[in-house]
């Protein structure tokens, strides 16, 4: 029988947990593939750390020694950062190897690049978990494309924030509290800044945007905003209205222009991502044919992100990936879209006698909070006038809500 | 360039938004398939109805017409009822073109007949619009099944009955109205019984378990109710302690023993179900390795299921679907698992005053029905004796809930 030879770069939880699932779920692999799947080499930093890694797999630092094995089918990358990783994997590339990588910041900036190299070396690129862990949102979004024309995507993309915010919320705590428990608990970094200010939501959205629309937006334009702004008040209003914040990524085509923005947005009972709670992603994509999807799951963790870089080794085995999808990104496009449709927002700061014609007063909702529906533009305006301090759009179907009355806004 | 020629059989819902959506989405077949997908011939019962069909496109009420086309690539079914169809698909794989159904009853009985004898004359079979409309969920079933084992699978199945239960609930509806309303939206047919009384989630609850651990239980042993034993007051009463009526079919392999059932249960609002209103279906798949992932979604509806057939006409024309899944079938198996384990139930007629301390009393909901912990066991034997009058199992993270002073219990 033959075999497949793998090589995983970096031995954290995301390697660790390739390794031990091609292990534990090696008469699978060799029941969907018609061959053994092997790990051949680890490559790591540090080579005195005790590692519980075969005998016979070649442990080493340098990964020249892994491009030298005499065989080298796949080559699976868990390290962070954009370099060296981007080197190896080109090499890996060059060398006649698939690639999967679980590396958004990586993938967001040089995907492309990757994708080219690999076309003209007739070798695969498997991506899936660099967004969403083990949700196979990547596959599902390929599928509905093959015939669906995808209109918006929204996602919970970074579980960190998301556990920040149930956890605020649940148990009232300060936002320092919440981000002390989960370093704890080993879901964020000592830096937290990726996950709290919303990069590693922006990177997944990029890459999200490629895979449903073919292109990207210019990242200057888009919004990117994390949930450091959010206090423990304002969670709790929003409770109080039946209303939750979510940080949300969200992606739309109209026309060939692409609009997208990462930020805290607040979602009502009826919206799909309102029960979607602590660490778990999930992504909602609107398409012309099917309607709404949303695909709900652990969005990080060892075995989660295991799953998704096996399911691309599947596929790159079998040559099922093509690297289509790709090749037409380079077009620069808007950030969030500047419209004139009325929205709801939950505004903090605005005066109700503060007459305004093109503002709608839904609710007051504290003292310092109200409700209300203006246009994007409108709401930017007081922003800049100094009559509003901060505003979270509401999206979903929060006015029905109102209407059946499951919600009661307590009106002063 | 060459030309891919499909007949539909049926021209209801389903038939006619397949023949729509090939129309509106010529060009992304065309350019996914490298072919023109053409509808050749549509069978119809009724000649003399008026129809918006193009002049070129054979309509005739008689299948034999069809089969003598000189050019037939797949044939999409999309009638009801087993006969004649199971037959005419079997005449269309033995004339050697592949086959798409969105018929669950006809595929539930004979699915496994078409599968062989479409394997022995390399053809293709799509199935994925038989279950949950336009949700990808037979895809990522297949997908995840490359490497994870699959421990359960819970569903929405049924739209209609979905719908009735978030009526009632919503608008403190009797069962008898919310059905008529269903029936004036189309949603439920003149005769509600398939819908009502869970069949249609049974037929597709066994497909699913096909999918999901190759075999079925023997179908006597699964347990089906539908919602008509579900009241107003029933619904009210669970609002108040916080949890939701479902129409829950949930599939579960222990060791090489398949569980099933498809009934109503109560979910609480940590439960991806919980949300889930309306005509929408959803999917929870629990694996080993990815954890727990939700699908939702439109479960029906023409556009949704269309989008479900186009997407298999994609894979049999690419030769891409496999038909291994089901291969291993024929063991019989067990129904609803007969466990000692505590769960919670809703139960109903039961006073606390009869001491049995094999129940845990959790709480009174109303004076008459109550929250307990028993197994099934200790539940089956209380309505035996007649000390009880109905019971509904609460699935999810109720008691962390109720822990979490998320519902209030309301002891009387």
């Amino acid at each position: 029988m033959s075999v497949i030879k793998v090589a995983i770069l970096g031995f954290g939880t995301v390697g660790e947990g390739v390794y031990k699932t091609i292990h534990s779920h090696a008469q699978e692999l060799e029941g969907v593939l018609g061959s053994k799947v092997e790990v051949a080499a680890v490559l790591i930093r540090n080579k005195q750390k005790k590692r519980n890694i075969d005998e016979d797999v070649l442990i080493t630092s340098d990964f020249n020694e892994i491009l030298s094995l005499p065989q080298l089918d796949v080559v699976v990358e868990a390290i962070v950062d954009k370099e060296p990783t981007f080197t190896f994997l080109k090499q890996a590339i060059r060398r006649g190897s698939h690639i999967i990588t679980a590396n958004k910041e990586m993938f967001a900036h040089h995907g492309n690049e990757l994708l080219e190299l690999a076309e003209s070396h007739k070798v695969s690129v498997g991506f899936e978990a660099t967004v969403a862990g083990g949700i196979p949102v990547i596959q599902t979004l390929r599928q509905l494309l093959n015939v669906n024309r995808v209109g918006t995507v929204q996602g919970i993309l970074n579980g960190t924030s998301n556990f920040i915010l149930t956890e605020m919320r649940e148990k009232k705590q300060s936002f320092a509290a919440a981000l002390r428990l989960a370093q704890e608990k080993g879901y964020a970094e000592a830096d937290p800044t990726n996950d709290v200010e919303g990069f590693d939501a922006f990177y997944k959205t990029m890459i999200l945007s490629r895979i449903a629309f073919g292109k990207e937006p210019n990242w200057q334009n888009v919004e990117r905003e994390g949930i450091t702004s959010i206090t423990r008040e304002l969670i709790e209003t929003a409770e109080k209205l039946g209303l939750r914040f979510k940080h949300i990524a969200s992606i739309s085509k109209i026309g060939s222009q692409i609009n997208a923005a990462v930020k805290p947005t607040l979602v009502g009972k009826s919206h799909p991502f309102y029960g979607v709670e602590g660490v778990e992603n999930a992504v909602n994509v609107h398409s012309d044919i099917v309607g709404r999807i949303t695909l709900q799951g652990p969005g990080a963790g060892m075995f989660p992100t295991a799953s998704a870089v096996i399911e691309d080794l599947v596929y790159v085995c079998q040559n099922q990936l093509s690297n289509k999808n790709f090749t037409n990104i380079t077009e620069a496009c808007d950030g969030e879209k500047k419209g004139n449709e009325k929205e709801l927002w939950l505004i903090q700061g605005l005066s109700k006698n503060d007459n305004n014609p093109l503002i709608t007063w839904v609710a007051q909702a504290t003292d310092e909070t109200a409700i209300i529906q203006a246009s994007r533009e409108e709401i930017e305006k007081l922003i800049n006038q100094q009559k509003a301090t901060c505003y979270f759009q509401i999206i979903g179907e929060y006015e029905k809500e109102i209407k059946n009355k499951e919600v009661t806004l307590a009106v002063l």
